[in-house]
């Protein structure tokens, strides 16, 4: 297989899609049991865009696309998938198979893989593996799900302190074991903690006499083997790094992460952040409709709870409304008015406490601001929603309680959308999980109990 | 400066959040007027950590802490920061400044910086550069913003084809110009076309004599000029590329994109589409309370005209609600939650988008299964709702009601959440913008007229 797809893939308006055009042809070798074909087909792909061509078609096209690739199956493909796909396929493969797709891959691919497996499915793969790839990847999965030792891989280039730019490059050209990719040479004292990294192209750059001490760059950031893999990737993206040593708890070099590890974490933690905080958690696509409601169904009961909450304030004002119809009507835009300018507020909070710009130096700026912005907004469009209550029921009292209420709930939502998510990362909950349902909760309760309260207390 | 900060950083629980203590002390250290301690403090922090605290610190602190760094400033600080925020502080700094701030950046980290200044301002950086590198910020500044010409840089190593390992490493060994960071030799032939990639790790492992073709990666991606900035990063993430070269419409090279600016971009899009979901555009913490206002103003508005909507729909069944007053408490449970459902419908497909998981290949069948969540979901609250319905106000035929608006307000919110990013994606609107508005119209709508005309259909 080889690395990037060259045809097929359209690189203006839709670059990069797996077309449908490609996909159809490819089903269409298969079912007129066209080998040549397919493998034509399939030859230019890389293995993530043959991942998403197997998420993209139905099941039954699925099972026949694996069965019809046969011996011929490509490991990577399972480690680029969803997890929950990658399981099924890999339940169907037979032994046969399992034993060639994984034996060429490298073992932080094989780690990424065998970590989504179920138990038994692991013992699988494991088999197939050689000894020291086998004790690699079981190594690797005594660290944490999510830490810097499970991302990094245990293939490096280092080099003690005496060594010179020449015997480093005469080192690397009969080592038969490196790594597939590499950017540094890491620099280690004889108690094997990191003193330093040479890039590879300083050491290109320099005569083969230069002692690598000289040209090394004493100024790196080295990783806890158990850091979240989210600061891991936080620290990549703002330090500008390519590669860092990962240490131990007594400093000792265990591995390597490289930004290719990082990026695709980082985009993974972005991603969890939007679906948690639309609550469909871990969801995609390629979920069966089944696992798809069970994972949906706990926002929306969550959501249920508050909107009866909220039905419940309703309910104090049941003579109020009936007095004035005109309450009912007008009420739930005082609600949703609060619930958006919550969202707003909770989701800059929630981005900025993830990218780390909202910390105890700046909170109380930042507390005072999302409120006096409610405010504001709470200001204009109590001026805007004021005279349509006026207009439309032509009464300038129920304007006044519409502009008061709203004024109230986008001047709580401000300070709610900012203070929840402070709330919830100091006691340790996960932000963009949990701040949406405490917000709309609030503004729907303040909403419902300003406008009707009001109403009650000047209108009747 | 140097590279990485070792000191004053949190490695475990708020691991690279840059303290509230150091800031503190650096902010003393202005007051004490004391130029020692506050050169240390800043000493091991990288331009992005001091970025991050002229970003978390109030104005006149900034203005303090600009004045007193004086000459020392650093220019990449500005390219790290926050668009509103980087301009402001250019304003205040005098040309003495800037003459020496930007002149060691590498043009690519200036391109970052100006393309965010003023018109007026881009002048004052361009004309403190040398000629070399302002032709080279200028050229780039040709290119549309957000295309990969803005994200390259030209500096870059390349090879003709008839060259050795050992004629590489000697030319890499005696070219001063060499770009701070490569991983790559681009071998080109006479016309200038990328043919191939030879990888640092390569150059190193194969001996003297060996030819660069012979060991070059020949399966690579070329990237076109004007390609879009999200599409350069998604084929960084999807293909685990390191770097690729750029060329114009001719296939000739022009620079190279490395994988360090791809992982930018990349977190970037994410918080784009993180924002605009929420509907809180481009903000960030350092914007003014004006300028937040103002960017939350459009999207309550057209939050206002939906709800307005809902009201309408409400109004028609005045008369009812007047008649059974439960109708108003209740009727809000219906359309909040068919709002929530949606959104979870819609922020699945906007990111399926985003990652291009959702294609032509599979739009109907995700359409089914969205449309077929819905109706599960909406069956099991039904039920729920339902019982609630009976036990709060002792009529039957309410809970009937209550759980046949919600099966229908459901199964709408499943397909509009779905049909909605799908429509706007083929219109050229960009889904994460504007899904959510349509979205939620929908279900107030539905949801207030299914309860609302089921009851006056049944209970009257």
């Amino acid at each position: 297989m080889s690395e990037i797809p060259t045809k097929d893939i359209d690189q203006t308006d839709r670059a990069y899609e797996v077309g449908g055009g490609l996909i159809d042809a490819i089903l269409q070798a298969i079912e007129d049991n066209d080998r040549p074909t397919f493998d034509r087909m399939l030859e230019p792909l890389h293995a993530a865009d043959i991942a998403d061509i197997l998420e993209q078609i139905g099941s039954k096209e699925r099972n026949a696309f694996v069965t019809f690739w046969g011996a011929d199956f490509d490991g990577e493909v399972l480690a680029e998938m969803d997890e929950a796909l990658s399981s099924e396929i890999f339940e169907s493969l037979p032994d046969s198979v399992v034993g060639g797709a994984f034996r060429d891959m490298e073992t932080d691919d094989v780690v990424d893989l065998v970590e989504e497996l179920e138990l038994h499915q692991q013992a699988r793969v494991l088999d197939a593996l050689d000894v020291s790839d086998r004790i690699a990847v079981e190594n690797a999965l005594l660290y944490p799900e999510e830490s810097a030792g499970r991302l990094m891989q245990r293939e490096l280039v280092m080099a003690p302190e005496h060594w010179t730019v020449g015997e480093a490059i005469d080192f690397l050209r009969t080592d038969t074991d490196l790594p597939e990719r590499f950017y540094d040479v890491v620099m280690v004292n004889p108690r094997l903690e990191p003193i330093g990294k040479v890039p590879l192209s300083s050491l290109m750059s320099n005569g083969r006499d230069v002692r690598l001490v000289d040209i090394m760059d004493e100024d790196f950031l080295t990783i806890p083997v158990l850091q979240d893999q989210a600061d891991v990737a936080y620290a990549f993206n703002q330090y500008n790094m390519v590669s860092a040593p990962v240490v131990d708890a007594e400093n000792r070099l265990v591995g390597v992460i490289t930004i290719d590890d990082a990026m695709e974490v980082l985009e993974e933690e972005a991603d969890e952040d939007i679906k948690r905080l639309a609550g469909v958690g871990e969801g995609s696509l390629t979920d069966t409709i089944f696992t798809t409601t069970r994972q949906r169904f706990p926002w929306l009961a969550v959501n249920l709870l508050t909107s009866i909450l909220a039905s419940m304030v309703i309910a104090q004002f049941a003579d109020t409304i009936e007095a004035i119809v005109a309450l009912a009507v007008l009420m739930p835009i005082v609600a949703s008015m609060g619930g958006n300018a919550g969202t707003q507020s909770l989701t800059v909070a929630v981005r900025a406490l993830a990218t780390k710009d909202l910390t105890s130096a700046n909170a109380w700026r930042v507390i005072r601001r999302e409120t006096t912005v409610g405010l504001l907004n709470g200001c204009l469009f109590a001026v805007i929603i004021g005279v349509v209550g006026v207009v439309w029921f032509g009464s300038a009292l129920l304007g006044v309680v519409l502009g008061a209420a709203m004024i109230v709930n986008l001047l709580v939502a401000g300070s709610a959308g900012i203070l929840v998510p402070l709330w919830l990362e100091k006691f340790g909950v996960d932000p963009a999980l949990a701040s949406g349902a405490f917000v709309t909760t609030v503004t729907d309760v303040v909403g419902f109990f300003a406008f009707l309260g009001l109403a009650a207390a000047i209108l009747l």
